[in-house]
């Protein structure tokens, strides 16, 4: 595979089921399992990582503000030595059910309301690059954004995602919606081999912009998100071949 | 010293404050640390393991049920495999902290109703063992009782502990209270001494019965803890010397 | 209709989603509305109000243990004060958004791991009298068992169920599986029937025993839940009619 | 007395201990009782609302954004729907154990990270005023805000409360502190005087500024809480005899 293909991986709570996990997981490489503080539970992360470590998928931290009943989309104004002592609590967490599978942390991706403010607040960016920093593992993120100079300046790695699932405007804004829509999975899997093959996206004017990715994520929650991660794997797959 | 002292730290949550930590820390040599589940937070558990690291106290995870508005002293229906997970989840958060300290866990001491539970319930005792096996440390605990057997079949250390601030029963029983009663520091001195030298304890009705201690248990929620942390140190320190 | 029929509503959790709310909700006559403890939340309990409001179905509060992530199915050890305690918390909840739409409280009925303790253990069975005397309401159980016993001296009514969606074994106690099966609507519907009509359940073995019925309870997590509530909804209307 | 004394009453939180309020209780004329989502749980509101009863005491109910680690005081991004819901659920709540003392709710005070979003933010103080205006009650808070136009224009009350044991700017500004430091009883007393009867308070600068009070607020964790509210109730028992 020519770059990574991550999705957002146990989620489900208790009885509540969030996502098609089983579904998804042999199609991608990386899997950001969450810890518990949006979604999953102990026995989800269990056994979210033991089906990550049957299909040799890489598994990372989907650390989150500590919010259940909102799946950590709600802002929250925090502190940086706070923000830093929720994402350590996440990740050691779940490095528990990676020992259990003699397994290591791949990175982090943060989560939610999170995501958006690790790109944008300095000081939020720098708690996540602390936490990075302590278990040696790059972050996944939008690429373009204020975070991204945090970590290069702290020596953090970064691995610069592009959404296959999602459309861009013409200012090469990512345009987020609460509920994700089905997408024609060859839409999908043609986004994604040009941002790979050729750094480019287009947006919903019908601009070329440039697009930079190191992994391509899909959204486990698109209705029809299997047949999407199936059709983007395969055509990542060729263009490797090529 | 012959034996160790231990006692439950870092059981403050937010702005709520549960014992004197920095009182009693510099006395002990084994600091239990709450791990989010019947007290503590990300924000304590860092500033308890630095505390612990500072005064060179060995850490154990204090792991609990999941009942936070119970502090962990309501008895639970739980099976096996979801025990395991929630002691494995609790041990994950708390090395994140160790690891920024350069610490490694020392042992595990199950908390509140899961003690007992411990102590009497046999698959209890097999999943806290199952958490045991997987990081390689011993569980701390009351001797004499179920899961020592199960400990030791399944090759996890057990440490028997004593306790200095409780009353035990005519029949060797701990009596445990809601509230723990100030104790005059030199009886707690003098039981941990003829505890650790002599292999006894005393009776409420003044039989003498045979103890096991490899470790002396303070409370820190006994109104004066930190005056009997500092007495039981003090003997047994004299009883090294001697 | 001849009796009520009952479903468990509003159990979904933010993102999460539970039952087909709004497909049953036009068959049954009481809606059991989850108070945040073991699901729902303000959003969902809203609208759940909203809805039973619309089509005309009475609102009892399902009161459970504080358990969210085990859904409420993992018994505890509780004593009365505190019970009594928790319900009256979440029958408050309740009312505000009861008030909302000008309805009242119509009845109570425990869920999960507290249906079985109320039925079994005296000191819970007072704790639900004690909430649904307060609210002048009766409460929603199992019949023949010793709660019945608690509320008839107490004064508290009580509304014994039949569950039309479950089996009977020989001794006519009611077989809980933790995962609901799909069962034929007309079978369910015929169950409700004999139990209204002649207060007979078949067991099982095949055995026929007497039942009591005053309400008919339908599990929202059964696959075929709405089928089901709509064929026994249609069953009893005729036997109401004839 | 001339205006009411009002306290956050009910904090604690199972084993977690928040003020002195069996001291406090007998000085206060208005309570604002915590509701489970910033701190308190069912046991201790009941025997809040309960000592509050004891001494003739209004019960208000102090609802939080949901932040329990965070004691309510981290603001959070949340749209009016949730905000009522949420709010509706707290004061819901605590109606349940004011029926059990026969008392009826007395006013709505946000607590914490929302009680300076409800003076500030539009939407979240429509939302307030839409749960005040379903209960028929006022809400306390801090003159001169924006709220304050938006309960007028919603025709609900509003009760300003000035701060005696809290420092105001040149500007008039309150400056709300983390931790709340000790204040000489008699300040605090002369504060509420100059306040109640003058209609002034002085800044730290020593500027006279316009103040107004119909209640008096007295924060339950400064130190001397007791000793204040003492004073302040002494002081302003006087006034009102004059």
């Amino acid at each position: 595979m020519p770059v990574d293909i991550n999705c957002d991986m146990g989620e489900s709570f208790g009885l509540y089921r969030m996502g098609d996990d089983a579904g998804i997981m042999p199609y991608i490489t990386q899997a950001n399992v969450a810890c518990g503080f949006h979604g999953s539970d102990p026995n989800h992360m269990r056994s979210t990582v033991a089906l990550a470590s049957q299909f040799g998928v890489k598994v990372g931290a989907h650390v989150s503000l500590p919010d259940l009943p909102g799946f950590g989309r709600r802002e929250m104004k925090i502190d940086r030595d706070e923000m830093v002592n929720i994402v350590l609590y996440q990740i050691g967490a779940l490095t528990a059910f990676l020992k259990l599978e003699k397994m290591t942390l791949s990175h982090l991706k943060p989560h939610g309301a999170l995501y958006g403010m690790a790109a944008r607040q300095e000081h939020i960016a720098e708690a996540i690059a602390d936490a990075a920093a302590l278990y040696c593992v790059p972050v996944t993120g939008i690429a373009g954004t204020l975070h991204e100079e945090v970590y290069a300046r702290r020596g953090v790695g970064f691995i610069p995602e592009f959404f296959a699932d999602l459309d861009y405007d013409d200012q090469g804004r990512l345009i987020i919606t609460r509920e994700h829509e089905a997408v024609a999975p060859e839409l999908a899997a043609s986004r994604a081999v040009a941002a790979v093959r050729d750094g480019t996206l287009t947006t919903t004017g019908g601009k070329k912009l440039p697009a930079r990715a190191e992994t391509i994520c899909i959204h486990s929650d698109t209705p029809n998100a299997v047949k999407i991660a199936q059709a983007v794997r395969s055509a990542l797959s060729q263009l490797d071949a090529a």
